[in-house]
């Protein structure tokens, strides 16, 4: 029994930071969406990257499956033990190791939240921007290469991770990347290992661009006729060149949602909710010409935001949608798709899905990134009712076919975990089989999430 | 004779687009620096995908070097063709294949240059900002992972390439990313392509993202008293948060060479030139606050140009630097350095290496892009004094170093080719190895521009 030997190695390393108690290993076999559950044999908790180490050494030596667990807030199954073994947890290695105002970087462990090194940062003027709205841990959001609402200004984890610590599969314990704020010195390791799901790797440390807290903030919501008028503001916002901080789009159900679960009042029509960051003359130049695009594509019931108390109202209210939406069917769960196309196609693109949801038996609101051209539909079902399922996964699929066709990606945010590997080659064609040969460079015995992101032979 | 049969076979598949000529062999086997000279066997010019592929499998079937080629100025002999073999010149394959305006986004063929392709841009309103100066192919940018003055604003290379075509080093076809802003589906395999310097796959297309030409423009040239204030001033400017487009230091030495070649009237003192993208009111808000800020820091001899013909002139100057500094020494070739370290360093980084060369025989003007921390000094050498060369890779060298003990990298937008493998292990530890371990997976026989990047046993 090689995993039997693992946990008899571990816990002589970790002691009672080796739990086998049966509300551990629910809590760590457990996804945030529809998933079955699918629980480690134990949950490890190391406070060190030597420690780290150690695990992933026992664990290679008796091929026992390593799996890393952050917040738990990941959608698509990431960290479920589809094939036992342990998990990882970082919830103690949750530090700030370093902080440089003057180069405005910040280095930290992985299991510290974006909430809570906020508050951390709160004194110092800066802050870090990556919000996909969940309290998700940083090492989590670097391993599905997380976005959120600000990417459309401040970019992804992709652009704001400047180097890491890994451990690999053997043990050995890289850095890659460096403060510097580029590097042409090699291949993009950094870049390798943000969005590799846990499989390439396990992400030990963590430097992170910040930015100086915006000297002035404006936020709006508005209403439009169409979806495709909220659409076209935003392409003509963009291509005008004011810089948005934050664009949102929620569709009439969204919105409905919103009215039941956070007592909103808003018109039950697509809107765009919207924030603008900036020093006070130039926040309130964005606004101005914002409202004036606003307007020639019918933008009504404008209202704006310069008190702090009312945005975070706002954007609360964008961060509970997933509840919200929830709230529609009560006791159900949520089948959520995640595709991004180029904005050109973005109208498109939900005009299409939100005809075919109006068409199914199940409710799915649907709300995005705009400016990114990512978007989600929360389709509800009770994941014990088989005919709820099939539908579910019939409308994602014909979402995800239609983000290829129209030259888009069927994750924007989300990642892989099991929900998408059944997409990955009809996205990447050979392309996946060349991740599959990095993966097997990388994790020669298939140790590191294994059943996640590729297929191995 | 295995490079004997590939060009038999690349004779038949190409006719005359295969040349032996002793004028094509010397022209791509020459760099731009003070390298040796290393001509590959032959040249080929493509016209399609599928005839580098083609190329690709036949040097692979007899283990012929493939060595891709742009523009030829790269500065770390990236396109030697130290262990023979064919040169593939993307010279005819240069052309744009799909442009939307509505999305910002251009799908180019890699031989392509920067300056072709933004006056094809012209009339659109949009431009592409990445800009090393010299008027490099897109394709050797992408290899090179190529910055330049306005990455402080708009980034380098890797985050302005969304998508690229490769062929494989089996001759196999690829395509990496989507027109998507951005994708969580799987392992960033566009990022691990660019900075890859032609060693793990050919790049035979490139998706860019493209910008909003600004609606107004500001530049300036200030002088300031030290080093230490220049780039104190540069800090303060990025904390405020006032957003340069691009912001350059120049040494007195470089001054000097401005002075000389380019009739600069310049004071003999460090210099900071920046400008300022945006709609008028943020650039004269930004002019304004940048103003106030050198001012502090002693900054004098200011000098605005608001009309097109003193900006183009400022920067003509900027960019033809490598050649006003060469004219300081007549016949010289240069050792050109490339660090980058966390901006706080900076000044420390700039002024020892100052101090290095000025206890030094050889001449070395220093300048750099130095919102992004990362500088040169264009060591002026006789390629055939071996003293020259030794001091000006001791120099070299102690640049390196310092640029490690500070935090930094050995490269900020150069690359590695040959110049730099001495320094890899030192920067990236067993990561180096990683790399090659990256390199086998992709390029199992090595044909892929060996003897660049990696070392493999």
């Amino acid at each position: 029994m090689p995993i039997s030997n693992a946990l008899t190695e571990l816990s002589s390393l970790l002691g009672n930071r080796l739990s086998r108690s049966k509300s551990e290993l629910e809590a760590h076999g457990t996804s945030e969406t529809h998933f079955a559950p699918a629980p480690p044999d134990a949950v490890a908790f190391p406070e060190t990257t030597r420690e780290v180490a150690e695990i992933v050494k026992i664990c290679a030596a008796n091929a026992c499956p390593v799996i890393p667990w952050g917040a738990g807030t990941s959608l698509e199954g990431h960290g479920l033990a589809i094939r036992g073994g342990v998990c990882v947890d970082f919830r103690n290695m949750n530090r700030v190791l370093h902080l440089s105002p003057e180069d405005m970087d910040v280095t930290v462990q992985p299991g510290i939240t974006r909430e809570a090194l906020n508050t951390e940062l709160r004194t110092t003027g800066l802050f870090f921007p990556v919000d996909p709205g969940a309290n998700a841990s940083i090492g989590g959001m670097a391993g599905t290469r997380a976005s959120g609402t600000t990417a459309v200004r401040y970019g992804t984890m992709r652009d704001n991770v400047l180097a890491t610590e890994v451990v690999l599969a053997d043990g050995r314990i890289i850095r890659t990347g460096s403060r510097a704020r580029k590097s042409s010195a090699g291949y993009d390791l950094t870049g390798l290992m943000v969005g590799s799901e846990g499989t390439l790797g396990l992400i030990t440390e963590l430097t992170l661009r910040l930015y100086g807290q915006p000297e002035a903030i404006s936020a709006a919501v508005c209403a439009f006729p169409t979806i495709d008028a909220a659409v076209n503001a935003v392409i003509a916002t963009i291509q005008i060149g004011v810089p948005m901080a934050r664009i949102e789009f929620v569709d009439p159900a969204t919105a409905a949602a919103f009215n039941r679960y956070a007592s909103a009042n808003m018109p039950e029509a697509p809107h765009l909710m919207i924030e603008f960051h900036g020093s006070p003359a130039s926040v309130a130049e964005d606004a101005k010409r914002f409202g004036e695009i606003a307007a020639d594509f019918g933008g009504t019931e404008f209202r704006w935001s310069d008190r702090p108390e009312d945005r975070n109202a706002l954007w609360k209210m964008r961060h509970d949608a997933y509840y919200a939406c929830l709230s529609l069917r009560p006791g159900a769960r949520a089948v959520v798709t995640d595709i991004c196309v180029p904005i050109s196609a973005l109208a498109e693109a939900v005009e299409q899905t939100r005809a075919d949801i109006e068409a199914s038996p199940l409710q799915g609101p649907i709300l995005g990134h705009v400016g990114d051209g990512n978007f989600h539909a929360i389709l509800l079902v009770d994941p014990a009712d088989k005919a709820d399922m099939a539908e579910a996964q019939r409308l994602a699929g014909r979402m995800s076919d239609r983000a290829l066709a129209l030259g888009g990606t069927i994750s924007g945010e989300h990642g892989i975990g099991i929900g998408k590997l059944d997409y990955m080659e009809k996205e990447h064609g050979t392309a996946w089989s060349v991740m599959a040969d990095l993966k097997r460079a990388l994790d020669p015995h298939n140790i590191l999430n294994p059943g996640k992101m590729v297929r191995l032979n």
